[in-house]
């Protein structure tokens, strides 16, 4: 049998090529004509893109997501009469590159030393080693857990935050909801790396972000829900010992006359911790298409209910 | 017996009322009178500071080191008729936190998101992640090793050059001098954490550093003579494609009128990829103290003819 699949990412051309390089068996691509929603059976698509198109997508059997975070095509009036998997296991490392360059930067003062030899001035400072501080992270998957392996490595103390509380391997401690409060007063650095859903919306309050500990910093590059981000506008205005590092903002892009894009102690980035990488993303989608010609279950499906 | 100890360090208060908290047996702290330099039989010192000091220590038997690099000690006519030992182990952590600070802020483009901040501008850019690249280091040593182990840990290829060209642990290839060139030209990045000595001094020439890759990162957190800085200073002219990282110098301060600090390609830092924690200094410093007085053989003894 011969399956029919839908490319819809920004990088459409670059992934016709690295397709046509594998040349899967019996896997038609189909062109750009707005017909093929309707014919096609297999979707490798970002979910923005694709959640509009979902109503048309009549012989629509497995979706790939081109992303990890598939939260677009999870909303209540979402279709769930076909099998959605996700990417897992690249975006780890990606985003630890992401956090330990900013964290590295900013606890070994890279502005000040990037100050001083513009004046040409040699005047070492006194810091503080990662090793003993503590990273408290919310959500303890593949992205959580692989930071966490890295802050071991820079001796740093680990706790993950998730829903059951139950151990994870990468981690000292694992927290649930319920101790966030004191966790976030405890912690050095807070790192979100929570999908969007019901349960995480505005998980890091007000309130909660009123713990955070003096000096803390606080990184989100799960989902912009994830944190009301008034409140911690309102924080950083208030609290100059604290640094916020943001990737993922409620409305993306940030629009541009938000005034966090000027405030000093926010580090603004544009969604880039953990591009989707074509040639990763095509690895997986060629592996789950073996499973799918062979009827093998799928890796990385994506739970309905859950969200994730 | 009671040993006589001299501190000569640019932090003694914070030595001694770390010294006075372990009590340790039998050994009297001196004072900072002159005549201490001639009574005291154990020095914990700084090299510098304590090199000019050396002609007058009648009495001294062992000098604990507070910094890895003893080149102030070692000059051709120095003394040799002590023990010296040095300070490893703690420094790796720390440059690895330096290098891969400085690596990830420079691959992850944090200057070109803090420029756009400052604009309001939401522009993601493409980016070569840190993994498969490649990292050549200078020197295997317990610093070499640490970085790698590091590298490894965000994917890269890790190349070590020694002396004998052995494999060692945490490098997935080991080269010798012979092959530096090649080497050179194949790497990403280049870290430089060889020790002062005449076999590494100006190890990286001109005509090596012409080697250098396109894109090239080159380190230097060993000693500032394993680079000819003046033609490392005419590459950077040339090749805006080079970036130097440098935090030791042939003359410490860099000069202020010097050059270098306002070249566009060269970050420099001054001195500060892995200070000697006092802590850290003496529990190192107090267990070999108790080796001292059971005559066992001391840690981390510097040989006088290699020089480290």
């Amino acid at each position: 049998m011969v399956h029919k699949l839908l490319l819809l990412t920004r990088e459409n051309c670059h992934y016709q090529t690295l397709l046509q390089q594998l040349a899967l068996p019996e896997l038609m691509l189909l062109d750009d004509a707005p017909t093929a929603i309707c014919e096609a059976d297999i979707w490798l698509a970002e979910p923005a893109l694709a959640a509009p198109l979902l109503p048309l997508a009549h012989k629509l059997q497995w979706l790939q997501s081109t992303f990890a975070g598939v939260d677009k095509l999870l909303t209540s009036k979402s279709r769930q009469d076909y099998q959605l998997s996700n990417i897992k296991g690249i975006f780890g490392p990606l985003m630890s590159e992401y956090v330990f360059g900013y964290l590295l930067a900013h606890c070994r003062q890279q502005q000040l030393y990037r100050e001083q030899q513009q004046q040409g001035l040699w005047a070492p400072a006194a810091y503080r080693s990662l090793q003993n501080q503590t990273m408290l992270l919310l959500g303890t998957g593949s992205i959580g857990s692989h930071i966490a392996t890295t802050a071991q490595h820079f001796g740093m103390k680990t706790i993950g935050m998730n829903r059951s509380g139950r151990p994870t391997a990468s981690f000292h401690q694992i927290i649930s909801e319920i101790e966030l409060a004191q966790a976030l007063a405890d912690a050095d650095v807070v790192v979100n790396t929570l999908p969007a859903s019901a349960a995480t919306t505005e998980i890091l309050s007000a309130e909660r972000l009123n713990c955070l500990k003096q000096g803390a910093l606080l990184f989100n590059i799960g989902r912009g829900s994830a944190i009301n981000l008034l409140a911690l506008h309102e924080l950083l205005l208030s609290r100059p010992d604290v640094t916020a590092i943001l990737d993922v903002f409620p409305q993306e892009p940030l629009p541009a006359n938000h005034d966090l894009w000027r405030q000093n102690n926010a580090i603004i980035t544009p969604h880039i911790s953990a591009p989707s990488f074509p040639k990763q993303v095509v690895q997986i989608f060629a592996d789950n298409y073996q499973r799918w010609r062979c009827q093998q279950p799928l890796q990385y499906l994506v739970d309905f209910n859950r969200g994730y």
